[in-house]
């Protein structure tokens, strides 16, 4: 069943180079032997971290995205690193962003955020018994840290009030695994 | 609170016209007065549907995706036509792709796909009371309805299954509202 969707790359270029990332055009063979294109943005992955307190607060970041022109509440969250793994990552961007350290750490699942143009997949674990240390933010970076009791966090995803999808994600995996 | 995060765009070009989306570069002032650059995805808005039948099996799509180079599973979606709202655009994908219609659809929420470099919303909508018509999906596209049970496709979202990002967070909220 799977043959008659397949596609066969049959080209691909580089047409963009980016500070972040780069734009591949790919011609391919559809499955009725027509031609098509394809631009695909080639992105790093990234990881996002679910953070809870014992009070059952969301440790969440206040951040400028330049895509919308507003600032977004989202879950901590960054590009891997050269060499990097998607734990070292989520736990280095929960420690600098919000200052938060976890002695609980767990991977939920690392969904591709857009899969019909972009090929990043972004890896989200869930961060339990957490200590406060200091906030150690990357140079040119600008975030504000709130705690929001998840029963709110989850009120604002459903009703819209939250935009970010990892946020979306994460928050409502990590609700079923805590059964709030 | 806000205006320490603030950036200000000074100045944007477009550096890649292509079939689905153009990257754009902007120039902006951070909060601290240095110059940084943002090069972003603006790729058009889209649609999604969570549809799920009276024995509560969610209607999914097979796909190949040239981004991952390989076949997802999916919830039904796609791009909004020039004029198209975003109803219109779910509903259309839907009995498209499936062949499927909906005597009841509701708008759960529009999450940024990922704001960190794409402008794109994906409008999000849970239908039920479907009725099986023709399926008629564009000449260029190759999809494969699948039907599943919605507690199966959970456990296929927090094992990594699945791993479309609007899948996970449609299937999540609808889960949420159903009380599966």
């Amino acid at each position: 069943m799977i043959d008659k969707l397949m596609e066969k790359k049959v080209d691909s270029k580089t047409l963009f180079e980016g500070v972040i990332f780069n734009v591949e055009r790919q011609k391919v063979l559809l499955p009725n032997g027509k031609d098509a294109i394809r631009d695909i943005v080639v992105n790093p992955n990234a990881a996002a971290v679910v953070a809870i307190d014992n009070d059952n607060n969301v440790i969440m970041v206040k951040q400028f995205r330049a895509t919308v022109g507003k600032v977004l509440l989202e879950i901590p969250a960054g590009k891997l690193d050269k060499g990097e793994n998607p734990l070292e990552c989520a736990s280095r961007e929960l420690r600098e962003e919000t200052g938060y350290t976890s002695k609980d750490i767990k991977f939920l699942f690392a969904p591709l955020v857009s899969p019909g143009f972009a090929t990043e997949h972004i890896h989200i674990f869930m961060a339990t018994d957490l200590t406060l240390g200091k906030v150690d933010p990357d140079e040119d970076e600008f975030v504000e840290t709130v705690k929001i009791p998840i029963t709110k966090v989850i009120d604002m995803i459903m009703n819209g009030e939250i935009e970010d999808s990892k946020t979306v994600s994460g928050v409502l995996a990590a609700a079923r695994i805590l059964k709030v």
